[in-house]
């Protein structure tokens, strides 16, 4: 393929098809604070992947799921035997969410393979959407779940049987939305791929502040989750001497607020995060018999991940009074190294098209950080609005969002021609 | 009424009718651990009354409502226009609640009308059991509803509007409750009473560490009810440095701690219990954007409850961090003193039934304090197994259930024949 060819298919993404697609996607499940809460295996995500599959089918591309129900879109290459190049993200979204984290990723993909058939271009390679299932680990814990068990580094019997707060299972979830879903074929793990890009919002404030338009991401700062149950007993508030109490949320607050303090971190590097807390019986009036907080904690040296995080436990003993506490580790993801030659042709991509870049760290983890081990993978981040994400208020412009579309057109397009 | 007519009444109290009759009431709402959960206004608690009234109506008592959905059954006496004395407490429990808190003391009532029909004596005041609505306050805040709306204490439009955690109101359970349940008559509030004296499990340690049977209750301590909203901003866990959030359960877990600190009392007279946290989104990965606690703060000295409550504003203010943070004073009871002749009355007739017995400060709150300002009001207690109460775990004997009623009916029919 000449360069004239690349550029032709830049030149076919069109930011009005990819800005709309963007609205007409953040219909499923939008909020009326215009988010979106569309988590996985809902009713909403599946009217989601409905909608991808109609504007897909017109186009003759066919479609797969694997047993994790993972969903990849392909456009045929000249090469029927070869492994494909596959792009995307995810289409679930954070139960209050916005319009941009993971969409952007599988729109963009779709904006790639839809600038290739308007340009008439047909590459070496098959190239292939893929949505992942359940990147952000909401309603099922734990985050990346569709590309962690395609890339067998969890274990697909467990994480079928992992339930919701409702006691769905994701078995059970994944039947229903198979019965609303067709797809043309099944396809098993371990599926060869040539590389893996992904496109997403930087979820972060460094672009727009620096006023950069493309993010080459370079690594994936490394991260562990825990979960702190913490067991006391329900007694009455207005009755029970604090010497007879066992409060687990008093314990809980004290481990909470001496973590805060020993993973203060001055240079403002280090990620700490209490974002769950549900307390038994939870009324007024009772001393609660039992607390369950999670951490989230990530830094991209994997040292401190592993030093400041194995203190985490102690830490929980020592503030749990007259309770009893259990410290479990529920994920364990070391720093991810992206691919140099994929880093390369970001940059490369970028300083063709004449678009402010830098390199840089991801904050959040991706589930390109599941395809790094099995292929050479990287990825393009776009600004959002004040690095809000996370959030209903996440916002992005149309130019960048065709920006990153189109770093990400010339770096598929080439990588499929290789 | 002689002496020997009382004698007759406290000796037909049965102990076996009165332990059986417990148990009975425990299978609405049982659950596996061998507790109750019959909230207020529930199918369950329909249930208990329907169970009640087909005791009552057996007996030709007659029943009445009002509009806030107290229930009251009435044993005429001689004098037909002669205001009641009246006697009961609640049927709803906590979530994870026993079978004895608050069913103790409407089944005691129940079986002081029933030993004077198996007597077959007739007192000069009509005597009647009430059944306050939602005295436990889980479903729908405030605690001691019913009997506060009676007493003119709460706002009854206030009330019915409340709405529990799905956004049902009270109006509306109550409607539903009602077309389940008929009664006899209908009441206004203002209803005069000659005497309230309920009876109680003690619900604290006292009575069994000290060998009593019976507890005489002087005063009822002060109680003060908080709720502190404490607003962030939803932010990416992984993202986000430290300085750009506004984590509202860090700043919530920071109050909680130094109000823990603050509210240390050294000779352990104080209560401080924080015993709902709520938090949203809840997610492990997103930086809470709002937090939601409760405060149950209590002390019998009026003047520790006004001045170390005045403070909890501002200890929540200092410690919000670049959260904002509102508080709010739900409920307000100074200290109740209960009727010295009332007090004098259950002393004595403890004293002739050669019962161990006690004065003693409650330190739950109870619907006889709402009573107290109305008419000459007194508690009885008797002992429970570890003074554990609002447990699943929560025990009685049958032998001291049937003393307390057997103080509470020489108690009543001595004031009903004043």
């Amino acid at each position: 393929m000449t360069d004239s060819e690349v550029a032709k298919v830049v030149g076919a993404v069109r930011e009005d098809r990819l800005w709309q697609r963007h609205m007409d996607m953040a219909a499923f499940g939008a909020t009326p604070r215009g988010g979106v809460n569309r988590e996985a295996l809902t009713p909403e995500f599946a009217q989601a992947r409905q909608c991808l599959l109609g504007w897909t089918s017109e186009r003759g591309f066919t479609s797969a799921t694997d047993p994790i129900g993972n969903l990849f879109i392909r456009r045929p290459g000249a090469d029927g035997a070869a492994a494909p190049v596959v792009t995307g993200s995810h289409l679930d979204t954070q139960p209050a969410g916005g319009k941009f984290d993971g969409a952007f990723g599988v729109l963009a993909a779709l904006e790639v393979l839809e600038a290739l058939s308007d340009a008439g271009i047909e590459t070496k390679r098959p190239i292939e959407l893929v949505d992942w299932m359940n990147e952000e680990g909401g309603r099922f814990q734990p985050t990346t779940m569709g590309s962690s068990v395609f890339a067998e580094t969890l274990p697909l019997a467990t994480v079928l049987a992992t339930a919701d707060r409702e006691g769905v299972t994701i078995e059970a979830a994944l039947a229903e939305m198979r019965g609303q879903i067709k797809t043309d074929e099944t396809r098993e793990f371990g599926f060869p791929m040539a590389a893996y890009v992904e496109a997403h919002i930087e979820q972060g404030p460094v672009l727009e502040a620096t006023g950069n338009t493309i993010g080459i991401v370079t690594d994936i700062q490394g991260l562990r989750w825990f979960q702190v149950e913490v067991m006391g007993e329900e007694a009455h508030a207005g009755t029970t001497p604090r010497a007879n109490r066992k409060d687990a949320l008093a314990a809980a607050v004290e481990m909470i607020e001496t973590l805060h303090r020993f993973m203060y971190d001055e240079s403002d590097i280090l990620r700490f995060t209490v974002g769950r807390l549900d307390v038994s019986p939870n009324t007024p009036n009772t001393v609660p018999a039992r607390a369950l907080f999670t951490i989230d904690f990530r830094h991209p040296d994997a040292g401190v991940l592993r030093e400041a995080g194995d203190h985490i436990e102690e830490i929980c003993d020592a503030h749990s009074g007259d309770c009893d506490v259990e410290v479990t580790e529920t994920i364990t993801s070391a720093p991810t190294i992206f691919d140099p030659a994929i880093i390369s042709l970001i940059g490369d991509a970028a300083r063709h098209q004449k678009l402010p870049a830098m390199e840089m760290i991801s904050g959040a983890t991706h589930d390109a950080k599941s395809l790094a081990p099995l292929c050479p993978s990287g990825m393009i981040f776009v600004p959002c609005a004040g690095g809000i994400s996370h959030n209903e208020a996440e916002s992005a412009t149309p130019a960048d969002l065709a920006a990153g579309a189109k770093v990400l057109a010339e770096a598929v397009v080439s990588l499929a021609n290789r």
